[in-house]
């Protein structure tokens, strides 16, 4: 506090803080604020209540669409063949006829060489998973080429609710088919939420929150582990002064350390470890509210066009059609 | 059609548009894909009966919040004076305590500058709702001198929610106390929402979206109508030559348009009315999801640096605490 400059600074924010703004006011004002803010911090339980029905909700119908996610399993896996009726869609002859003939015809050309080795018939959807993997560049900064065949064999993802009465939490399950790379069949990643105010600060109350998550182990097969990669060293012997060559195991760059995340009770944490937390309740928040209630729509590239025009850069859009000016009220991050 | 790179660069667009990405897997694949775009209109449908439940509950928990905005507003009003109990608040101790005591000293010093008009003894909080004005972007620009002296009358604002099995919207209630200005005692604004996949476009479906909105008249008194000026224009008589100066109402720029919104319905918008309604639409979202659940936060100035800070920059913060793993899970724009 010898630093004049540091101190004038700190008492520059102390004086323009709400604080002081709230000094500056007649005291039997400033009183009444103060109720005001005893009334806010009530309104704020009660909103974290709200947030718990809404999760009880939210619990109700995940129950609900879970048999469309199982059929939605079966189609990608190959277990069931959907009848014609199922799988009749507008676009495919709508769409085809708003394009003009010559481009059809070009569109057509191409299709042809494109589609030239859908001679075989594949079972499912495949590699279903994997490309939504690829398409959501969150996903895609964590994929590594080792992932790739793995993720392959990858056939639902599933979130699990935490039961009424337990604390707010949800699980990620990964669901594979039998494959060379580990024994498990379900991996599971576990977000802990908290829906109440904090104690220190009510008024950041905006919902459920996710403060801490859980992997599981992946029982990997003898030499399959893609999370640790062996390194030679060579190692003098201090005595006699002979050299040899020792492998030492160390951490890989993989989708799958998504199972093993950082804890967040350990210790004090740095900067980067926060961030890489942060990062990785992004990604449990994403799978969660986006890719597992949506996922057809990362596959075929659809709800990633939705996504980039959240963010929008309106552009020179002098179609009308374009401009929509509704407001959307849930809006996930 | 006829240039070359126009048409290059829609065929371009086209190859690679989802659809056509669709286009280049095997037909079988094709089939199931679009068996799974059934599936997720379905998922649409649920989702939409999932908010109106939410939206059930929004109505429910309004009822638990109207005593306490009730109490809010007549400690704002001065019609009740609250108790000291119900006045204490931690910062008036703990947050002084965290401050240097020479900081202390200097803050005192200007405190006592800053309040020296605070002798006399004001009656509720005055201005509570004009400072939120101000205070708020979004609320200043439409906000015009000739606005502020009415602003003052603003005694609260309410959002009422549609009655079950009524299609949904919400009105938010501006109450005046009596005054010079208009013979009303509540203006009113109503939005109305739908929660329904749209049928031509059903995964664009986030939950329900304000589609239009209703104002109210305002009965102005006398010459005090802020909405119009009066103009004077020269103009001469066809026949006789003379010339004589009439007085021509005008549109006036002003806050209380709020009340006078586009008509949706009325014939083809331009981009213009359209950009206007989706401002007036934030604005009415912003009034009941921020400003009406946490105005004490909107006059003290809280609740700013909070939308600030969701905007974030994260800066060069070396304080450990600034940075907050957390995911929030409801973030209402």
């Amino acid at each position: 506090m010898e630093d004049p400059q540091a101190l004038a600074a700190l008492q520059d924010s102390v004086l323009h803080s709400p604080a002081t703004i709230l000094e500056s006011l007649p005291k039997s004002v400033k009183r009444r604020v103060n109720a005001l803010k005893q009334l806010q911090v009530r309104c704020a339980h009660t909103e974290a209540k709200f947030y718990e029905e809404v999760h009880e909700l939210e619990r109700k119908y995940a129950s609900l669409y879970q048999p469309l996610f199982d059929k939605r399993r079966d189609v990608i896996t190959g277990t069931v063949e959907p009848t014609d009726a199922e799988c009749e869609w507008r676009s495919d002859h709508e769409e085809e006829e708003e394009l003009s003939e010559e481009l059809k015809k070009k569109a057509c050309m191409e299709e042809t060489k494109e589609a030239a080795p859908s001679e075989e018939d594949p079972k499912g959807i495949p590699e279903f998973w994997l490309t939504i993997f690829k398409n959501v560049d969150m996903l895609g900064d964590l994929l590594q080429e080792h992932d790739e065949p793995i993720l392959k064999h990858l056939q639902d993802i599933k979130v699990k609710f935490s039961e009424p009465g337990q604390p707010m939490s949800f699980t990620l399950e990964f669901h594979f088919e039998p494959n060379s790379y580990f024994t498990n069949t379900v991996l599971t990643k576990v977000y802990k939420m908290k829906s109440e105010p904090d104690r220190e600060d009510p008024f950041s109350f905006e919902g459920p929150e996710i403060i801490d998550c859980e992997g599981c182990e992946i029982n990997w097969n003898k030499g399959k582990d893609v999370t640790v990669k062996t390194i030679k060293k060579k190692q003098k012997h201090k005595g006699r002064g002979t050299v040899r060559t020792i492998t030492k195991t160390v951490p890989n760059d993989s989708f799958f350390n998504f199972f093993n995340p950082i804890k967040v009770a350990e210790t004090e944490m740095d900067e980067d470890s926060e961030f890489t937390l942060a990062a990785d309740f992004e990604i449990g928040h994403f799978f969660r509210e986006r890719i597992v209630p949506r996922a057809v729509l990362y596959f075929t590239g659809e709800a990633l066009e939705d996504d980039d025009s959240d963010h929008g850069e309106e552009g020179d859009e002098d179609d009308e059609g374009d401009y929509d000016p509704k407001v959307s009220f849930f809006s996930f991050t």
